[in-house]
C-alpha cells in the first residue's frame, strides 16, 4: 500500500502528473502575503518542539480540537505543556478526516520531516520525538525551512508604525531570500474606539515626526511612512475590511469626523463608514503613485464569541464567514479611482464563496489592458484555503476571466511549516487542468502551452506582476 | 439488466459499498425530527391504499404535479378519489426524472413493498393494487412500518399547548420504540396577528393553569409546559423562523410590547423583531437549563401564493427558499447566550444552500470543548433534502468543521413511508467517503476508523448527543 | 490525435453520445431570445471578414483581451483595421483556455467553417483568410447562416417605439424562417433621467398617435404598440431589471410621480421604485391578456466603469454580476398578478448563480397546472452561459422542479455565428443525463423516454410553450 502522501497525491490523471512533476514542482515559491514574524527570520529562530511550531497560535487546529470536545486548556492553556497539547491534537487528527487539516498535517509531516506515518494517538509520541529532534538542527531553523522549500520572496504584514528593523537588518545583511514588508494600515482607520484610535495616532505621530491634530496631518504622516515602507522594498498594501466602503463625502466632512474622534468622541455608524471610505481612497492613491499592488481581504465577521474574546483576545478561532452585500460599493470604490486613472493593481479576496462569481466578473470591469491581469481575484482565503475552495475560485476565475493570468498562491500563514500549501495548491491546479485534458475540454495538443501556464501561475506571473 | 433500485444504488466505489453494507446499513434509525402524527402511532393506524399514504398532505408531490400541468383537483380535490389522484401522480413520475421524487418514489416502493418495477401510467394499476393489499396487513400499520425500518427513537413536533396524550399513552403502554415530543413554540411568538395571538394565549393559559395578562405570565406558563414536556421525555426544541432575531431590548420594552398585542393592537415590524428576540432568548435559556438540544429551521418564505393559500391553507406547496442576510444576527443571538455560559446544544438548519459555508463556520465560533460537536450544522433540509443538497451540506461541514461529529439524518416527514430517506442519506454519505478513498484523498489504511465514523454518523453520534 | 472539436466533444459516456447523436443533434433551432439586428436579415447582410463578424460589438472578447493586457485600440479603436484586431484576438485565444470563449471560438470555427485548427498567432492569418473567403459567399450571408444551422424561429429584442419594418417586410416576403419581435419596454420605465425620459415619451407619442401627458396616456400608448407588436407575431416580452419591483402604490401616487418626471423633475429612489412597480405590473397584465410569455433578466449591475462608459457607451464590457436581495419582492410581484388570476407564462433569468436554488423554488410557488412548466427558470444567462453555469442551472431545476418541462436554450446573442451555442447546450444536457445513467441515478431501461425528453428540451417544449 502506498503511503497516504505519495508523489502523485491529488493528481488523478496522467496529464495532471506530467504538468505537476515536469512544470509546477520545479518552481520556486513567492509567498507574497503571509503573517510570519520577521524577527524570527532575522534571529534565525529555532523551535523547541513539534507541539510549539504547530500549535502556538494555530487557531485552525484549536477550532477543530474544541469541536472534537477537547478542553480549552489543551488549546490555549498557559500551564499545559507542549506535549500535552500535542497529544490532544493527535487524538483529534483522525476526527478531522475530510477537513483540510488532515491533508495539511500529513503533507507537512511528509514534506518537512519525511514522516509517512499517519498521526494518531498511537504514533503521536514517536512522531513528536522524531520531528522535535530535527527541529533542533540548523536545517529546521526559520531560515533553514525557507531554504528547504525553495522560497525566493516573502512579504510579511506590517503596521505603518512598525520600525521594520528586521526587514532592514535582513536587507543589510544580504540574506538571499527577499523578506519585504507589506503596508497594512487597518489600525489607521479603526475609528470605532476613540480612545484606542487616539493612542494609535500618537504612535504614528512619533514614528513619522508629524504632529497629528487634523485629518491632513494624518494623511501626511501616513505618506511619510508609506515612503519609508517603499524604501525598504514594500510592493504591496493590504486591508482587512468587513465590507467595501465607498460613501459619498466631502473633505470638510472628513475633517469634522476626524476632529470628533480625535477629541475622544465616539462616532456614529454613518460617520465611521464615511471616514473609512476616505481612508481607503487616500491609501489607494498612494499605492497607485508607487506602482504597488493593493490587496483587500473582505467579508469576515470577527470575534463572535465575547466570552472567549475577553479571555483570549483576537485571532483565536472565533471568526467566521459573513454575508455582506458588497457589489455596488465595490464597484463605486474602484470606479472612483479609475475615473481619475489612478487605480493601482489590485487583488480582491472574498471570504464567502457564494460571491466568487460576482468577484470574478467585478474584476473584469476594471481591466484596462495596461497590465495583464491588472485586477486579480485572490486565491481561496482563510476558510476557503482548501481543495474545494481553491477549485471553486479557480473555476470561477476560469469561466469569467483568465486563469492564465492568475498570480496564484500565498500562504497567509504565521507558520514556517506552511510552505507545503504551495505544493497543495499546485497539485490541485494541475489536477484541474489534467482533468479537463482527460475529458477533452482542453486540447491535448497544447501540453506545452499548458505546462508554461502552470509555471506562470506557480511562479512567473507573480514574479512579473509585483516587480520584486 | 439490474433493477433501478438495487443493493448498490448510489454506491460508485468498492469502498463505498463496503462502508455501506458492513457499517451503515446495519444501524438502527433515530429519527430525531419529524412531523408524524402521534395519534397514528398510538392508534396503530392502517392506511386505506397507496394513494392515501403517499398523496395526502405531500406537497412535494403536489408541486411536481402542478408543474407537470396537472389540475389542482388531482392534488387537493375533495371529490377526487385516491385512485384518480394516484393515476395522475403515476403520469407525472417519469417527468420527475433527475428530481429526488423519482428516487424517493422507487426507493419507497422497493424498501417497503419489494416493488422493483418503475412507476409509469402502464404499471400504475398493478403497483397500486399490490401495495394497497399489503397496506391492509398488520405489517404495514403505522407501528408495523416503524418496526420494519428498525426505528429506535422518533421525535415528533408539538405545540406547547398540546396535551401529549398519545406520547403519554405510548409511554405507559411500554411501546418498544421511543416516541418523544419536541417543543415547538412557534405560535407562542406569532405576534403578527393580535387576535390569533390572544386566542393562543388563552389556550396556553388553560393548559398551564396560569392566568396570562403580562409578559412574565407568558414565560411562567411556557416554563410549566416546558417542564411538562420534559416529564414526557422531550429532549429537543425546534423553531421555524424566517431570520434570526437578536435585537437589543429591555425587559420594560418587551412588557410594553406584550401589553400592546395582548390589548388587541397590531405591532410594528420593529416591535415584532424585538419581541421575537426576547422569546427566542427566553426559550433558549429553558432549553439550556434542561440540557436539551435546540433546533433552528430558518430561511423559508412561506405562503407565497395568496390565491391558493386562501383556498388550501398552509403547507400545501407554496413555500420557497428565501435570501435573508443573517450572519450578524445569528452571531449576536448565540453570543448573548454563550456570554452567560448558557448556550444549549444547538442544530442550525438553513434553507438556502448559498449559506452553507457561512453556517459551517458560524458553528465553530461556539464550539467550546464541552461536548463533541456541540453546535451542529443540520442535515440538508426540505428543498435541500436530496443528493446534491446533502452532499453540499456534508462537504461544507467537512471542509469547515468535523464531519465525524455530525449527528446525521432526520426525515422531517409526515409520512410513515419516509424512513428509506435514512437509507438514501447513508448511501450518499458512504459514497462521498468511498469516492475520497478511491481518489486517495483519505488513506486506504483507515477503513476501520471510517467504518466506525459511518456508524457514528448513522446512529451512535445522535444516540449519545441527545441523551435519549 | 482527434481534433479538439470532434463529434463527441463534451460527451463523456455512451449514453450521452447516443442521446446527443440520435436525438438532440437532429432537432431544429428555436432561438426565442436574441439581439440580432433584423435589418441584417431583411437585407440578407454579408460580412466583410472574420474580424468584423467576430469582434464588432463582442464585449465578451473585448473583456478577455483587456484582461490579457491588450490595448483598448485593438478592442474598440476606430482607426484599427479588422485584421489588426483579429491578430490581437488570436494572440489572446490561447490565454482563454478554460474560459468558454475558448470553446465557443473553436466550435464556431468548426461548425460554421469546417476549420479544425486551433486559433493561435501562428494560424491566425490562414484562418482569417479562409473564413473571410467563405463569408463572402451566399451561404454565409445572414440568412445563409440561419439556414445552415437549421433555425426555425428567431425572436429579436425590440423597443415599443420600433417600427418593426424589417419584421414586416420579412413576413410579407414569406421568408421561411420566422423572425418575430419581442416587446422590450425598458426605456418606457427608465425614469432615472427626466430629460431622456421625456424625449422617449415624445417618440412613443408619435408612433402611437396618443398625446401623452398623463400616466393613463402612457399606458394607452403602450397598449396600442403592444397590439401592434402582437399583429406582427410577437409572443414574448422581456425586461432588463436590476431587481424585482413590487412596492405598494396607489393609482394616484403613480399619476403624481408621472407628472413630476414628465415635468422635468428628477425622482427620488422611492418614487422610481414605485413607478417601476406599477409599470412592470401594467405590462404583465398586457402580456397575460395576449397569452404571451414574459421574460425577466434581472441582477446585472451595469456600466461600472464610468471612464470607459463615457468613451464607449453601454454594452462594451463593463457590466457584472450584482448581489441583490430579491426573493420577497419577486414573490410579491408574481403573487399580485396570480391573485387576480392574471399571471402570464413567465421565464426568470438570474445573473448571480448563488440564487439558482432560490429561483428554482420560487417558480414552484406559481405553477398552477394550467400549462406544463408555466413558470420557467431561464437557461444560464450572459456570464452563466457556459458549461458550469448551464449545468448549475439544470441541476437546480432538476432537483427543485421538472427539467423535463424546460424550454431550453436561447443565444441572447448579437451574432449570426452564435447558433453553435445550441449545440453546446445540447451536448452539455446530454452529458448530464448520460452521466446519471452511467452512475445508475437514472434507470437504463428508460432510454426511450430520456431520448424524447432531450428532444423536448432541445426543441419541442419551446415550440409548444410559446405557440409560434
Amino acid at each position: 500500500m502506498k503511503p497516504f502522501i505519495h508523489e502523485d497525491f491529488l493528481l488523478q490523471s496522467d496529464a495532471a502528473r506530467q504538468l505537476y512533476h515536469e512544470h509546477a514542482a520545479k518552481q520556486p515559491i513567492i509567498d507574497y502575503h503571509c503573517h510570519l514574524n520577521p524577527a524570527y527570520i532575522a534571529d534565525n529562530h529555532r523551535f523547541d518542539n513539534l507541539g510549539q511550531i504547530w500549535l502556538e497560535g494555530d487557531h485552525y487546529k484549536w477550532r477543530a480540537m474544541r469541536t472534537n470536545g477537547v478542553d480549552e486548556k489543551y488549546c490555549t492553556g498557559k500551564d499545559t505543556s507542549d506535549w500535552e497539547k500535542f497529544e490532544k491534537w493527535a487524538e483529534t487528527v483522525p476526527y478531522t478526516m475530510r477537513n483540510p487539516l488532515y491533508h495539511w498535517t500529513h503533507l507537512e509531516l511528509k514534506s518537512a520531516f519525511g514522516v509517512e506515518k499517519l498521526l494518531t494517538p498511537t504514533t503521536a509520541r514517536e512522531i513528536y520525538d522524531q520531528c522535535t529532534e530535527k527541529l533542533r538542527t540548523p536545517e529546521y531553523s526559520a531560515r533553514g525551512l525557507m531554504k528547504m522549500f525553495n522560497v525566493k520572496v516573502v512579504c510579511t504584514t506590517d503596521d505603518p508604525v512598525d520600525s521594520l528593523e528586521h526587514h532592514l537588518s535582513l536587507k543589510e545583511e544580504g540574506f538571499g531570500i527577499k523578506v519585504l514588508p507589506t503596508w497594512r494600515p487597518d489600525k489607521a482607520m479603526a475609528v470605532e474606539n476613540a480612545k484606542e484610535y487616539r493612542a494609535y495616532l500618537e504612535k504614528l505621530s512619533e514614528v513619522s515626526s508629524v504632529t497629528i491634530s487634523k485629518f491632513g496631518d494624518l494623511i501626511e504622516a501616513l505618506r511619510i511612512r508609506h515612503d519609508f515602507f517603499a524604501s525598504v522594498g514594500c510592493k504591496l498594501s493590504d486591508h482587512g475590511i468587513e465590507e467595501f466602503y465607498a460613501e459619498e463625502y466631502t473633505e470638510k466632512e472628513i475633517e469634522t469626523i476626524f476632529d470628533k474622534v480625535y477629541g475622544g468622541n465616539e462616532l456614529t455608524g454613518a460617520e465611521i463608514r464615511k471616514f473609512k471610505s476616505a481612508m481607503l481612497h487616500e491609501g489607494a492613491l498612494m499605492d497607485w503613485e508607487k506602482g504597488w499592488t493593493q490587496q483587500f481581504h473582505y467579508g469576515a465577521i470577527r470575534n463572535n464569541n465575547t466570552r472567549l474574546f475577553n479571555k483570549l483576545g483576537p485571532d483565536t478561532g472565533f471568526d467566521s464567514i459573513g454575508d455582506f452585500t458588497v457589489a455596488k460599493a465595490m464597484s463605486r470604490f474602484f470606479d472612483k479611482l479609475d475615473t481619475d486613472n489612478k487605480l493601482a493593481k489590485t487583488i480582491i479576496y472574498n471570504l464567502n464563496p457564494r460571491d466568487n462569481d460576482m468577484i470574478a466578473t467585478m474584476i473584469g470591469n476594471f481591466q484596462d489592458g495596461s497590465v495583464a491581469g491588472k485586477i486579480q481575484f485572490g486565491s481561496g482565503w482563510w476558510f476557503l484555503d482548501q481543495k474545494t475552495g481553491m477549485e471553486a475560485q479557480m473555476n470561477s476565475l476560469s469561466n469569467l476571466g483568465l486563469l492564465s493570468r492568475f498570480v496564484g498562491m500565498l500562504t497567509d500563514s504565521r507558520s514556517f511549516l506552511s510552505y507545503p500549501r504551495h505544493e497543495y495548491f499546485r497539485r490541485i491546479l494541475c489536477n484541474l487542468i489534467g482533468d479537463d485534458l482527460e475529458k477533452g475540454l482542453l486540447p491535448a495538443s497544447e501540453m506545452a502551452f499548458l505546462g508554461e501556464m502552470v509555471e506562470n501561475i506557480s511562479y512567473q506571473n507573480a514574479n512579473k506582476f509585483f516587480n520584486f
